[in-house]
């Protein structure tokens, strides 16, 4: 009774085995999804680019995603993504075209990730966040609402280039990262923040403009009385090393490489 | 001609007399709807948690939503919440699971209750207002557009405290409200600001981060010259003072006690 | 095979010559379309008041929308609004009623323009954007995302008066912009910039409060070694200039006039 088998395949498109597919969600030419995926009511998967209603030699550019998946209700994600497993989204998340997400990412509720960014693996952006085409995220980089990143420092240019943030960095919620700014490892920038300059790992900034606080190994939980950053020491749920602790995973890992 | 009868109900549902649903609107297992409720197009009652992809067993939490609500177009409320009477959406609203929302309170265009918050009566949050998880507001907080509350001090953690907004207090648009604050009675948030301590009743405060400006009895309205707070004097429009003014109904209420 | 024929029509709708309509997109009573428009999937054209729920005397006032315009999915337009030729908006943008849009504008996804508003031509507002009802933007006024503007500065109160931003004026991401503020002309607000008090022409302006940073033709384009504003020398994509450069258009429409 859940999947009624009202959606709307529209050219050559790869459903895996065990793909369940919502009403009146409408797939694309050349989409594949991967085995054991769940696309919601209302979704649309390999969105064509505009192009699409002007050109009859418009041809949809490849898009992938893999298995596992958990696509909410009213979702759009363009033509020509690849994304990995595991990949979860809120509703009515927006992709548009030309982006790489890794495995074990999540898009919240009316985030909108605007094409050409590069995501890595088990990222998460939660609701109402908007990334900027050619943005890049490192691994187990957290996004939290609202949060803005912007890629034209004189606008409008001609020029366009996102931040870059770099492994395990936390962008707390109602955040603006400037264009082209690096944030490096294990960052923690504070709620409402804009922050205008280069961050040096393991920092702490805050502020507009965000200013450095503070090293985050010196930063308490406010679950406990004792240090909290680096984070992955704490936080573990839906994390890889969920079961081994993180520096275990951390020598599994390079062992295996 | 307004409402088609094209909706769908999934198992168990009780719809109030005079209740009029759009069409494709989806109303699932165990909800309740008060009488005379319109609940627009494309609208999602009791959306079930994510258990109910994976799980056979799984049983939709009751769901209560008052009479006289209007609820707007692509709408979607999860089980598990429990809704007051008059209640209104804007477009694309969302309310996670297990939240009570008061009578008489609003939810603007694509804002979005996380789940296991309480909202007290005539609360009024406009458009794009996110609520995190466990966060309580007061009766006749008005919540104004882009605002965001947090809930987690040392993000990623495993203890997540919502804002604590008591009765009357007015949030300006685009304020950042940090996790565990809590912000008095009566007082007023400038727009964009940033706030990182607790709020005593009657303060006016502004800026990032916030700092306290003045009493909010020393401010003048921009309508006229006098002072225009407490503003339950001077703004009445759907308050349930307006035939009568706030002090005779402060006054009925006490005798009602 | 890209449009259907499975929209609404409903009463007196007007529809130009070459309009493409897509599936569950619905048109109410009195609006009219300009020739060659595209409207995708599930929009809604002429929204009714809610008035229109409750009065069965109701009528929709009049909707009128120009040629070649391309309205993404999911978008919402009331009743009573014009708009001119090529408009655009992303999807899921809502526009309330009665606005008055000139002529070559865009709405980003998700962005919510609520009713009494007057935008010029060539204005661009990215995702995300809040305009707050007696708004009035000039002409080539870009918004971008997640910009939030105000009309109510002590809230609640029965006088709203939008920010009126004039002709060029470029308001980054972010940014909050208070009630009844007038933005010059060529002015740019920095990201993330609360701004509290009146721009003059030519200023860029930045932080929580805004303050004055410089003349904008002192500030040096990140393409190039070289001054960048005003920006209508150095960018020129779909502008009206963009064959013949921004002084031959002035000089052409000066002849004009």
């Amino acid at each position: 009774m859940k999947f009624n088998n009202k959606y709307h395949l529209i050219g050559n498109v790869a459903i895996g085995t065990n793909v369940r597919i919502g009403d009146r969600t409408i797939i694309y030419d050349c989409v594949e999804i991967g085995d054991n995926s769940i696309i919601a009511n209302d979704c649309v998967i390999g969105e064509p680019l505009s192009e699409y209603y002007y050109n009859d030699k418009y041809t949809n550019p490849k898009t992938a995603i893999g298995p596992n998946c958990l696509i909410r209700s009213h979702t759009i994600i363009y033509a020509g993504n690849t994304i990995g497993d595991n990949f979860q989204t809120g509703h009515g998340a927006t992709v548009r075209e030309n982006s790489t997400i890794g495995c074990n990412c999540s898009i919240g509720t009316f985030s909108d990730i605007q094409g050409f960014v590069k995501i890595g693996n088990y990222c998460r952006l939660h609701s109402n966040v908007f990334i900027p085409q050619y943005t890049v995220l490192g691994n187990f980089v957290f996004v939290y609402p609202g949060v803005i990143m912007t890629n034209d420092k004189t606008p409008p240019s001609n020029l366009q280039k996102g931040p870059f943030i770099e492994d395990y960095s936390q962008i707390s919620a109602g955040s603006v990262i400037l264009p082209g700014i690096r944030i490096g490892k294990n960052c923690l920038v504070g709620a409402g923040s804009v922050v205008t300059s280069n961050v040096n790992d393991y920092s702490l900034v805050s502020g507009n403009p965000a200013r450095f606080v503070k090293d985050i190994r010196e930063i308490k939980s406010w679950e406990s009385d004792s240090l909290h950053y680096p984070w992955m020491y704490h936080f573990v749920r839906g994390m890889p090393w969920e079961d081994m602790g993180y520096d275990a995973w951390v020598s599994l890992n390079q062992d295996a490489q």
